[in-house]
Order: C-alpha cells, then structure tokens, then sequence
C-alpha cells in the first residue's frame, strides 16, 4: 500500500570498508541538490535515537563475540526503525534518499561474511523493511586487502570505537566481497558494481550516469522540472 | 545435536508486569540448592554484557515509540546472546535453569500485545534460539488491572528507567493475559497457569509441586540424589 504512494528514489551505496562509500554519497547529495532536487542522506546501522543506540552496540570493539545471530537481528532492528521513520516518510514526500548500507549489506556481510545464508536475510528483510527495496544499488568495488588496510588506518585516525568489524580477517572480507558479486549478478538491473579504486571524480561521473535514467523517470512523475 | 547433549532442566517464569515473578524464581532457585541442585538463575531481556545492553534500549522510557517490528527484533537479539553464552551451556553441564521470561514472552507481549500475530515470533524464536524449548513454563496470573498498578509503583519506588513496557495501556495488558492464556491451552503439558495473587508461600509450594516430578526425572537423567 505504502509503496503505491512512493513517489520519491531510493538509492542505496554498498561495499566493503573503506570503499569510498561516504566520499561519494556526499558528492552525489551535492550534485542533486545543485539541480534542485531534494535529497536526504541516512546511514545503516542509524538514523533515529533508537536506531543509534544499536549502532553503538553493533560497532563497539567492546561488542567483540557478538553472536552472529545477535548481529543480523540488531542490523535488522535497526533498519526497521530507519524505514518506517525516516526513509519511507521522506519517500512518500517525493524526496530521493541515499543511504549509506541497507539489506544487501546484510546479505554479504552476515550472510557470506558470517555464513548464515541468504534465505533468513532476505526473510528479516521481508518482516523489518515492509517490502521496501531500494530502486538502485551502487556497490563500490575494491580488494579486500585494500579495504582492511584503509578502514584500519581510518578507526585509529578518527579514534573512534567502532572498530569490532574491522578486526575481521581477509578472508572473511573476501567472503562479504563475493556476497556482493552475487547479488549484482542476481539483480543486474538493480545492482551495479563500480570500481571504487578510481579517483573520486572519476567514480562520481560513473554513478551519475548510472543514476541519471532514473532520474529523468522520477521527474516525469513528480513532475519536477530539470532546475526550479 | 545440541538437545541429545543436554542434561539439565529448562524452567522459565511468565506473566505480565508485577505478577511475582522475581521473588518466586529467588525462592526456587533457594529451595533447589537447599536440596544440592545446581542451579542458575536468568533473566530477559538480558544475561551478557550485549544482551544487557539491548536491554537498556527496550526498557528505557527514551525508547517510547519505538516500532514494533523493532522491539522484537531485539528481544530476539538479546535472547540469542542468551541462549549461545549462558543457558545452553548451563543446559549442557548439567544445571537446572530458570529464567525470567523466554520466547513466550515476545508471543503474549509482540505478538498479542502488539498484535504481531504469532508466526513471526515462532520463526524468530527457530532462528535465534535453534531449537532450545523450556521443559516447564510456569505463568503467574494476575489481573491486568493490579499489574498496572504494581508494575508502576514498583518503578517509580526503585527510581529505574524502565518504564517504557509499564506506560502501556489497560487494553495492551489484556490483549498479553490473553496470549498467556493461549499458549497455555495450546501447549497444556508445558504451559501452566498459577494463580500469581495468591500469598507467596502458596505460590510456591504450587510451584514447588509443578517442578517435582520434572526433578525426578532430572536426577535419573544425571544420576544425582536426592541429597548429596
């Protein structure tokens, strides 16, 4: 029903740690803007009180021995509260929404990475986020031995305590790496795979193009024009 | 597998807020070791540094509004960290376990109460918990109108900030008294209904007389005495 009145987009950015995922959401939200369109950005696990208050527990090194269970049903709790309060609203009110992470991220990281497979993810999916799948996925493509080694650096550069899912090893990231092959191969036309290793500007002007044929339908039915 | 190997014994207390639970599960465990029977004591939300975590985010008076998708989802999350680290292996050496609420809980509470209805709790409890069922589900009844009022006094007396579940209406206590009252026809030989108003000291000795022949067949299984 509530998918009926969605009028806005909804565009989720994947991939491992470090994968430049930040970097881009804040260019693309830069981008829209200066045409004129309205764009909330919002980040998994996140974006409510309550949904914080998970996250700290989610990343927390203290968190270390989570259970992977535990893990995947915290992911989950939080995303519904993210969808039913803040990505659904904005969409029904015809804004676009990126965000940072969403269910695929579940399906590579606790389904792959943990190995609890895709079917309970995806029916986690079907109970928490209420049918609601996002109209395009970027995943943002490095090695994984790249991504241990930037997120490393980056937790002990910001000095923040959420660095339980970096002490992860390379092969569990090789793992979450392969979870993403397979779901861009499952959904194409959904998932796109991009080479993160890129310099920013040029993986930008990639998620433009991939970006823009959707836009041009989301104008047509909100009936925005190109520049107000 | 992991049932053939347990030896222990799985007693769990229910009931809506204020029914007694607490000092009765205090006055088992004492009667129990009093007799040599190891026994450990648990409750829910809660029982290891993560669960107890989640626990702060149900409880708290900050979480009002939280979806119920949401709240569920933690329960389970918590209850699986439960499960994994503390029950299970008590189950396994031996110990008899009784906690303060379980699975039923979330069917009276999420399910009926919030009105999840029941087989999104049962799949949930399939996945987090892996099979683990209470031998024996004692729930004490009260009325939900005295629950009201005790669970609220009680909160106010102990200054605690866990008072989200007690600012819940009349109508929600008794769409949760229902649900109690339907897993106890439903499942009969594991679900019994005690009256919860009653003194203390009769409580337990119906207590005391619902464990009994479940103990006696737990010291067969462990080959322990009666007294060591």
């Amino acid at each position: 029903m509530a998918s009926k009145r969605r009028r806005g987009l909804f565009i989720t950015f994947e991939g491992i740690d470090g994968s430049g995922k930040t970097t881009q959401i804040r260019r693309l939200a830069r981008h829209l803007r200066s045409r004129g369109i309205p764009c909330l950005v919002t980040r998994e696990p996140g974006g409510t009180r309550i949904a914080n208050r998970i996250r700290e527990i989610l990343l927390s090194s203290k968190s270390t021995g989570m259970e992977p269970t535990t893990e995947v049903l915290l992911y989950f709790a939080s995303r519904a509260e993210n969808v039913a309060k803040i990505i659904r609203p904005a969409l029904e009110k015809g804004t676009v929404v990126l965000c940072d992470r969403f269910t695929d991220a579940s399906i590579a990281y606790q389904g792959y990475g943990r190995r609890l497979g895709t079917p309970i993810v995806r029916r986690l999916h079907e109970f928490a986020c209420q049918g609601l799948n996002p109209d395009l996925t970027l995943v943002l493509e490095i090695d994984p031995h790249t991504s241990v080694e930037r997120a490393r650096s980056r937790n002990t550069r910001h000095r923040r305590d959420e660095g339980r899912i970096e002490q992860e090893t390379l092969e569990f990231y090789r793992r979450v790496h392969r979870g993403y092959h397979m779901l861009a191969r499952s959904e194409p036309r959904r998932v796109m795979l991009l080479p993160g290793e890129d310099k920013p500007a040029v993986v930008q002007l990639a998620i433009i193009k991939a970006v823009e044929p959707l836009l041009q339908k989301y104008r047509k039915k909100s009936g925005r024009r190109k520049r107000r």
